[in-house]
């Protein structure tokens, strides 16, 4: 059901590591994620803003450059541990096609631009600017608290074959959702929780939604609150709620360029090789809600496209077998 | 646009007490309310069970009777203060042409049944046999840690009446919705909170809700989460949300006979009387929720009958002047 | 054990209101109650700062004034219904030979100043200018978001005499504490909560704390963490904790003038003339904590005195049988 | 100032694994164990008790074992990668002289037995049986809901070269202590987190603490309210309190034989190789304790002794250089 996972990958990924977002009102944006996220601003100049978590050591998770272009996502990150592991990926994307090329990032040290086999484009550094972890001065505090970028949840035309690519990088699988051997949605992690990728079926490439890590419940309504206060109070997509894999209390909020944004506090540690992935049928009533309101359409329908990539139409067209339809009519079903 | 409050009224009210709902299934009814809500069984016979909250020291604030007819409301009770309220109360009532009859309730003290000029059906008591507030107890806490019950959410046919006879009994009103000079929803308090009693337009009488608090705001995950782990994973029927009036987090759960229990997180104090009421415009974008998914359908159409009470249309038939409707647009405009 | 309570009080205090500090240096008091307890400024002065919690209407419960006497309490406040409350309690006062002054205060209704019989003076008015509550906006929000005053602690030469003279005026008991047959301190309370005023044995009169309700359990953390961050480490005093009386989670501050100001979450609701206060023996060992380090030595010895009130000892000197020996003694046997 | 770590260790040790703790009445710790700190038994017999936090999914971190000499620590247990790690530590362990013995242990797959060079005993395994992870199993959730075990605090007689040893196991430092070029405590990490080990000075080889995590911050004062209910009022030995380093809310609480078990709130990701470890100066006020009571004497002087294994005086004989009497300086300074 789950492909194999190389638990010796050629080099080592280790997270999730940053997110390069384009905007069309910086100055908005900026506020959205200071305001109601809680991210503080490393850097910025007119163009660019360079935002960490409160929790976070490393320069940046979230740069929004604007664009007239904006709501497209140019890149995500991975961090690998050490230098040499980027010669390696080099090697290793140029080896198998792969589109690799060196690239100059500011704030991070040396930096390689690659794709995956359906085009999503990924940024990979071993090093960043350090800068103070912020989570223990309150007195600066803002937003929902958000501590540090934890995962992104991207679209494939097929899961399967995607998350073979990889679990050859070494992605190890937590949670997976499947309907008759049908691989209708997988969580994958490099560092030691549950999440730093989850991908799921659809049209692709797309970032459906980054993630940052909360520390307790009731952040997650002070997120919405604080969304509510500054002029979002529609910015509430999906929840607040209770995931069915992870487990986690989540709520979705769309940015002001539609970008889609989860708050959720925080997961179960892995590590560990002989756990087992937990597997949820999406034909039993609980598979993603245990309870909750469904959420709007535009959850299932909406993502943000990678900057100058191309769309590919899932192998299975929109029909009963894809991950939303059949989450959609659980909850509908879970509703009455 | 509010009716005058008798600040000295004939006989003193002074908080919501109780209310007695019948079930199909008593035992399945008991568990939904010690496991999912969280009160605890004060006493219970082969047909009957009475429940208090964790910080209740009087006998039971929701009574559940085994009945052929379940899914209904037979009376809402509330608390005078002294014995002789109730005398006055029973000549109040008669000599407004109003049903007044003494009775007999077990637990309680001398009982008297009235009812409002709508047909709500009411119970009126000064004492009840007392039990150890459980609410330290947390060895033996179960559910969403329901603390008390704090009030009652009714229908009205007339809203701007049914406010000015409790008005005259001495309810005083917090917060109230209007649209058009035209009252959409009143608060209306007798103890120093901001709810004893809320009094909504539509097809009367009947319960739309009773309402427990809950200690913080993660209780109201719990009381979801327990919800779905009992097999009522579908009785989350609006929220987990922030009200605009009252400004509390609440959720609204459906029991196993259809009767809506909402638990929320405590409000302000009230008490004095130079605070000027708070008023709320149905006009604008953030009437009823500052945040939120809309709320299920059947939250604005389905309530709690009273048991053998005819019903009256409300005044203005279903129409944009109503409040469900006016909530509802809103919800959607919110939501895009 | 406790005096006689008349339920039926001659005038009607409602609640507690405000209590007005002596400071030696304002502006570094405006910020202790602003950044570390989350009070928000009503108005201001070179001499005077008036301050309410969070989800107060009425303009004040703190008025700080810069004294070179700093670290007196000038008044304690308690509010009454009508305004012709003010005038029988005048009669009343004046008729038991103690004082009662017609004042005036700024943005308060009529004002009238009397004294105890012990000589702790107060301050009682009917109405004061209201201001928006500020619970909602949370994007103002510092501090541990402290709500509302709730209660003082006074001091008492004999404690059950002045149980005897607040009984009188209707305050009505929760909770006590005793001893072989003596009072060593009780929960009195006006509003539908467990306190409006703690009577404890000891030198006399001296306001011991002021309380405020904060939300949640962690508020009181955070209250914490900025005493730390603003430079008032050693402020934590006693706690965190949660009492035997009340139950209530706790801290206690001690502000830049000496002033002690407890943080602690929410009690139960009381109202009701049948539930019996609940005893707690001074000679079991859960007494006054149920566990927790034990407080540093001057929260049983330091208190507020009143500015220009000269002091009485207690009834009985410091002996085994005062409170705080009672309660200082159980906590050294719970630590072992 | 801190020995150089190595990032390509011979081995791969990856987390804190388990404990084992002798005591003297097995049935009184399983419900210390489950009752107040939450965990719940994997396994059991007559002699011992295999328990584990509610999101841990390997069979126990907590073996507890009646023996009549109580109160001991059997060993401290570490995870490593693969099985080949075990064959590599054994000769690692053997070439340097240091114990090294293959051995059985339930439920575990191959076991390594090492000691490390002050005596410390260690458990090596890289495989568990697994059960299911507890987290969303609210109905069964009990005590402070400890869901994983996260570090040990062990004593060393000389900090420094303790710390050197297990740097060249891979061992890296979140945070340390010092003072005039003395390191006086290290917080050392292998998983993603801040801390597997915290080595500080003192008659060694003893166990300090073991610390699980629990979700939010209030879930500190459940486990100091269970441990009043079920009769351990005296248990809470140092906080509810708020760390310098690490920054985490803690609460220690002593066991029925005297072991200690820190019950703390998560912390921050570590992972990348070019963040540089916090130093804090034990010379500065907030070294240890940003606010907060002083602990119990005991927390600085008692620990948990490895059964059958001699003591060693610390380097320095008690005086003004260890970290306990620092501390101690510090939090008396801070209280007046």
């Amino acid at each position: 059901m789950l492909p194999a996972v190389n638990l010796r990958p050629a080099f080592n990924i280790t997270r999730t590591s940053h997110v390069i977002l384009t905007v069309a009102d910086l100055r908005k944006s900026r506020e959205f994620y200071t305001d109601v996220v809680g991210l503080v601003v490393s850097d910025e100049d007119e163009n660019s803003c360079y935002l960490r978590g409160l929790a976070e050591a490393c320069h940046h998770s979230l740069v929004l450059v604007q664009s007239q272009d904006g709501g497209k996502c140019r890149r995500i990150g991975f961090r690998v541990f050490f230098d040499e592991d980027l010669d390696i990926a080099y090697q290793y994307f140029r080896g198998r096609g792969l589109p690799a090329e060196w690239a100059e990032a500011p704030y991070q040290g040396r930096t390689l631009h690659v794709s995956d086999p359906i085009g999503t484009r990924i940024e990979l550094c071993a090093t960043m600017e350090t800068r103070q972890r912020m989570y223990l001065h309150k007195e600066k505090h803002k937003g929902a608290y958000a501590q540090r970028l934890d995962h992104f949840q991207i679209h494939a035309p097929d899961t399967y074959a995607l998350c073979a690519f990889y679990s050859e990088l070494g992605f190890r699988n937590s949670e997976y959702l499947t309907h008759e051997d049908k691989l209708l949605g997988a969580f994958m992690y490099r560092k030691g929780t549950c999440l730093d990728l989850a991908i799921v079926p659809g049209l692709a490439p797309r970032l459906h939604h980054l993630a940052y890590t909360v520390p307790e419940a009731h952040d997650i309504f002070t997120g919405c609150d604080l969304a509510g206060i500054y002029g979002y109070p529609s910015s509430v997509e999906r929840g607040p709620g209770r995931h069915g894999p992870g487990g986690m209390l989540f709520v979705y909020l769309i940015d002001p360029d539609g970008h889609r944004v989860e708050l959720f506090n925080s997961h179960y540690q892995t590590i560990d090789i002989e756990i087992e992935p937990v597997r949820w049928d999406a034909a039993t009533l609980s598979t993603n809600v245990r309870w909750g309101l469904p959420a709007l359409a535009r959850w299932y329908s909406v993502a943000t496209e990678f900057e100058g990539v191309p769309l590919t139409e899932p192998v299975e067209k929109p029909n009963p077998e894809t991950l939303e339809s059949y989450i959609r009519k659980r909850e509908e079903a879970a509703q009455g």
